[in-house]
């Protein structure tokens, strides 16, 4: 396959940004369409990127002409349109996490083994991102010693909130731990090769009260025991008010490891009446641009050497079973083990 | 009062910097005499700052002519040694924790406020601290908004290992939570007013695993649910490879603050092949230096005036119990309720 | 114009670098040919690329069928390559300095004017890096006041210094000042619309005695005074041991601006033995790899829309008079003014 | 000499200062005397400190039984009071500048050197500091290679303007460059042990244009040239918004060496919509408490021991020429050889 046409199934935020990287910096790739229900979404789309357009996904995945689908709805609608694409014998690239519910994610995964000719790739783009993968490195080459501890923040500035109390109020995010730190279950799982056993986790909404009526935590901690007691914890929040602040600190017996303590926007630092003064980061997809560009690219050329995904579905199974395991442990405020 | 006379039970690194702060920094104070059973050590102070010396601390209180006592002996002396030299009619100073059993503690209180006519002044020095009062000052302000959630590291460097392992041997320390994160329980009450109800805690000894033999965990993480849903966690350890890393961070609503987040020792930055450098600090005693001063003259200038301490022994007693708390759920691994 | 159809003459690194922007990121355009002389990079470029190649530049601007040509050549040959280009009725990107000698610059900015129908853009890339873009934003806003010193550090790293030397043994690089400076001084003129009237500068090669043979400074240092005594301080060197320090600091009269004051490559901080280290960038592309994207995309779209360049062939003309000023005056040890 | 009785010349911000740690911090030292002109001054010494007070600094040196003269009176008094001292066999610790003439430095300097028995000390405070030590000790061991360039900024807080220009309308500061420079003047002789030969210095007062009328400038720029062409430039000023700006960075052939580049206050960092802040130091005798300690305690055991003070007055007397030659270059706007 010399150029890999593929068609975009969701045309949010994050669906543009695919396209539009897809159309100006992937190579080896076509755009042919794209598929959403808002109409002023798929005008802009066909416009911008002179590609046909959609409102149901089933007729896009069988009449235009495409190898592969790029999966950026609503996490909900991630299994059936998988599997819908696999057996059209289409190669998939879906947004994390995998789903919301672990009987149709495990349906997903049988679905993805069936069909191991194709190619399927799980989002999980901070394995992309330049600070993980050298952190990645060091660990492996025992740079830092043994790990005993690792803090994962995951943390929303509060200005998109209004648009993120919008999104969870017409959809099922999956709550905090699914949908915002499943991305730190899985580099932590990454990173150690360790399963956790066992979990705590705590929600509030002190900072945002409006939550609680769409069942939302603002902010979830969870505490995660691992096979030989190394420990992590997740913090998951939507209202910073400095910028997006994802974080990692790995502490190891032989040195630490911290990714983003401060999320710096650019290279100016201010120094006036208020002291020294950084401006901050207020995307994820700003601060991860390099690493969604790098994910889509290695997708891309995935589905053109017919070779599998580093990210295995598994990883996306596993994650989520985690991640759910955090939600009911908050929920039911008991100490949940993890089989 | 115009000088307040005092004796210093202990004589090891602290007991032995509290002394020289007291002779050389101190004002309206006389240091008369000093109590250790290490001949040695008594040797060294005789010399260098002219004071009596004994071994048997009930002497000291009863025949030095002093007017206070500053208790730096193992933690499992304070209760006796505290309402000793009440009883005798002394002021007291004690360093942290109260003591190591809650019945003690709890009898040891008792005899504190039958004798309030007496100063007693409980060693939780970083109330004392620049940085800190300062983040006291933002959240009462409201600076921040309301609390949300607090993370705690207090991590001692790999070069005090040796010597901690050796005293605690000889010593019960408390363990982890009880003798490092006492200090951060205490101030976590102190800038959010509310108390914990529950914990659950974990402990390892991945990077010493020698520390099991008595019956220590190298890395202890306590994660703290409060009252109103807000979260804190804990994490007391004994393995940094780059220094002594005492950090705070704490989310408000609209701010956060952080407390020493990289421990820099001094001014200077090296530019190198290894990228840029920092030495880090790698004492709290060196951290903490201008804390344990004016901690020191505030009880001083307490005696001389015959005030109260703004650290009340209730504040001991309920750290102590909250940190055994967490060392309960470490130990039995299970969530447990506090009271 | 739709797309518009581009050459590149000139294949060294910043060349290549171009090309493959022009052919993967921008927009609207399209890279018919490339010149060289080096047959291993044409091959190269013809193979990665899917372009004409040339090794004799006037007929690559005759034959090959396009509207703009990039010069990313020696600096020697910018003016004959844009005049001849120029003549031949296409626009005109060339890579910053203009040339080496005043009189030939001269005559080119007289032939750009001539020829004000066409587009000619000079590479002054820094304009176009959104660290200074904010300062200039700042700047203008009278955020920090008066301006009342600027320092200017373009210092290249020590690991490019050998084939730094390969290049300006065969080539004139202009010298340090023509050469690195000149970046520096066009964003001092641009931020202060301010003229110096005087230099003093001192070159030295205490860190690379070889380079005295080929009558290069590896540092140089120039303090220009301005019209209304305003100071500015311009450091270049090619031996910076932790890697490519492009750093500016503009001091107001309420407020300072520091961009770059630590060039860290990544997220990643790590805690280890010698402390904190952060990792540094190596390479300009690397540092200003989203303003060469935003300026070339801007080239493109100035000529799609018929738009004259912000970048002045003025500016262009006064910075090189003003660092033939510098070098002047460090090869001859004396004030010199500059008209 | 077991004590050393001491008296104070001069009440000002760090007469005041000096006389406190002699009182509260410094061993084997008493404080017998003070002498100012300032009536409200003395009295509040007199209370605080419990000392004998003069008007008249000779009659304190006769009558009032010292062993030791502190001088921090204005710069133009240093040289008289220094003999006056000397010849009445007192040590003698006189703060930098040696004196505002270089023809009374002169003489001061061979009085010193009559009175060899006696020590002198000048109060480059500096090279007492933690991290300037460090530098000394890195450079010393070629740590950082040969010193290429060196870059000193000695700029004072806004608010400290008043103040100032208040001082120098009534005293001869000695302008920007002997009041303030003169401290990194002596580092880089320290450092290097190098001299320089030439300098081009401007000043302006664009930030504060009342300083033109005390013919003062707000900032001033000294670029100098040494022996080897290795290169330094000054920095003064005496309008940074943000803080108390004293930093330095020392260019090697193989490291650079950055001191306090950021003036940040103490350990807290705050995020907020404003982005992350780091309050700044406001004063050096906050940034030097250590260094301003260390260098009386020096002197203190230099007397006690009858040992030579390491700062030699032959480094004062060279650093004010050097000082005298920038001021003069900016003043006349000329080239000046240094001999």
């Amino acid at each position: 396959m010399d150029i890999v046409n593929v068609g975009v199934i969701g045309l949010g935020r994050l669906g543009m940004a695919h396209t539009e990287k897809l159309v100006t910096i992937i190579s080896d790739v076509n755009v042919k369409a794209v598929c959403a229900l808002d109409i002023e979404q798929l005008d802009y789309a066909a416009k911008t990127f002179s590609v046909d357009t959609y409102t149901d996904y089933k007729k896009m995945i069988d009449q235009s002409g495409i190898d592969a689908v790029i999966i950026v709805s609503p996490t909900g609608f991630h299994p059936e349109m998988t599997r819908y694409a696999l057996e059209a014998g289409k190669h998939v690239f879906c947004e994390k996490p995998l789903g919301l519910e672990l009987d149709e994610v495990k349906e997903m995964a049988e679905s993805i083994k069936e069909h191991d000719d194709l190619v399927f790739q799980l989002g999980f783009m901070r394995r992309f991102d330049q600070s993980y993968l050298r952190a990645k490195e060091i660990i492996d080459n025992k740079g830092i010693g043994e790990v005993i501890y690792i803090r994962a923040y995951g943390i929303d500035p509060i200005s998109g909130l209004e648009s993120f109390t919008k999104f969870a109020t017409d959809n099922d995010s999956g709550g905090i731990f699914v949908d915002m730190c499943i991305h730190d279950i899985d580099l932590i799982r990454w990173y150690t090769q360790m399963e956790p056993t066992e979990v705590w986790s705590i929600g509030n909404n002190i900072a945002a009260p409006q939550l609680k009526e769409i069942n939302e935590f603002e902010t979830g901690v969870a505490t995660l025991k691992f096979e030989n007691n190394m420990i992590a914890t997740l913090i998951g929040g939507r209202h910073a008010a400095h910028g997006n602040q994802v974080e990692m600190e790995i502490m190891g017996s032989n040195g630490w490891i911290r990714i983003a303590q401060e999320p710096k926007k650019d290279f100016l630092t201010l120094f006036t009446h208020n002291g020294i003064e950084n401006n901050c980061l207020q995307s994820f997809a700003e601060r991860f641009e390099q690493a969604f560009r790098d994910e889509l690219n290695d997708f891309i050329q995935n589905v053109k050497n017919n070779e599998p995904s580093s990210i295995s579905v598994d990883d996306g199974v596993r994650a989520l079973l985690i991640a759910k395991a955090c939600k009911e442990s908050a929920e039911q405020n008991r100490l949940i083990k993890i089989n």
